[in-house]
């Protein structure tokens, strides 16, 4: 089970926008080429981002992409969620109900009105993997990026940024 | 992001395997009926539990599979890992590497000794979700289920299934 390549660029991308400066934008093809990614799968998660309320898209020769929000209200959850959708990673097809052994029962004698205790228990794994994913916000991020990318790098990546906005 | 069926079966699998007598054998045509599901994508399912040292099986016209464990020693994580493997669902493809600003830095320079702060944030959760499946063993659904599913559907399934071992 494996998450898509979008989330990881979405939340690459989110780590760069998170340092733009106020009604600052920064093009999908300058995104692109930061992260080594290509433009045109790139969009499509700029896209879903967008959709999400996550960032905002202006178009025309100086268009690109800013956070909508605050860094401190988006969380990694915010991000993974937008790329990969709400769904638990476990789906129940409910094959407790092709026991033959339910002959003419009704779906109530049968217990069908419980949810089958095995999704339950892979529901439960789901939602903490998504409260870990949401105890995180780009803020924190920022936090930890400043602290552990040599600062040489960060200063010229910044710099890189502030150009093409 | 979606497991495979196949974990769901095995899951189902191994609840009813968990209720077998001492060195009894259920076939495989049996526990595809049981759960309605294709034969031969439940073997596949069942070959990686036996693989994984989950269930042993036995050949023959009174072959099929019981558990190799005790059910108390026996996780979702587990099952769920036999199937899907124990790769993370986040894999890092470092595309913070294609930063145009590294230019001539060394890797040591450039910080790649640290793993990406965002990778850790996702590693992290995939390892919630893992513990959180590996705090629940079979025993502990075997009583779930004893309390859950309607006691005539039970004895039911306990006898079709003791029948055909």
């Amino acid at each position: 089970m494996q998450l898509k390549n979008q989330v990881e660029w979405a939340l690459h991308c989110c780590a760069i926008l998170a340092g733009l400066g106020a009604d600052r934008y920064l093009p999908t093809r300058d995104l692109a080429e930061l992260h080594g990614v290509p433009k045109e799968y790139l969009s499509k998660a700029l896209q879903a981002l967008s959709q999400a309320g996550i960032v905002v898209g202006t178009l025309g020769p100086s268009g690109g992409y800013r956070l909508a929000r605050p860094v401190g209200s988006i969380t990694f959850l915010d991000i993974v969620e937008a790329v990969e959708g709400k769904q638990s990673s476990f789906v129940c097809t409910e094959i407790r109900k092709n026991n033959p052994c339910r002959g003419s029962m009704s779906p109530a004698a049968a217990g069908d009105g419980r949810p089958c205790a095995i999704a339950r228990v892979m529901w439960e794994a789901d939602r903490a993997w998504r409260k870990s994913l949401e105890g995180v916000t780009l803020a924190d991020l920022a936090k930890t990026l400043e602290k552990t990318v040599p600062a040489s790098l960060w200063k010229k990546t910044a710099a890189w940024v502030e150009e093409r906005t």
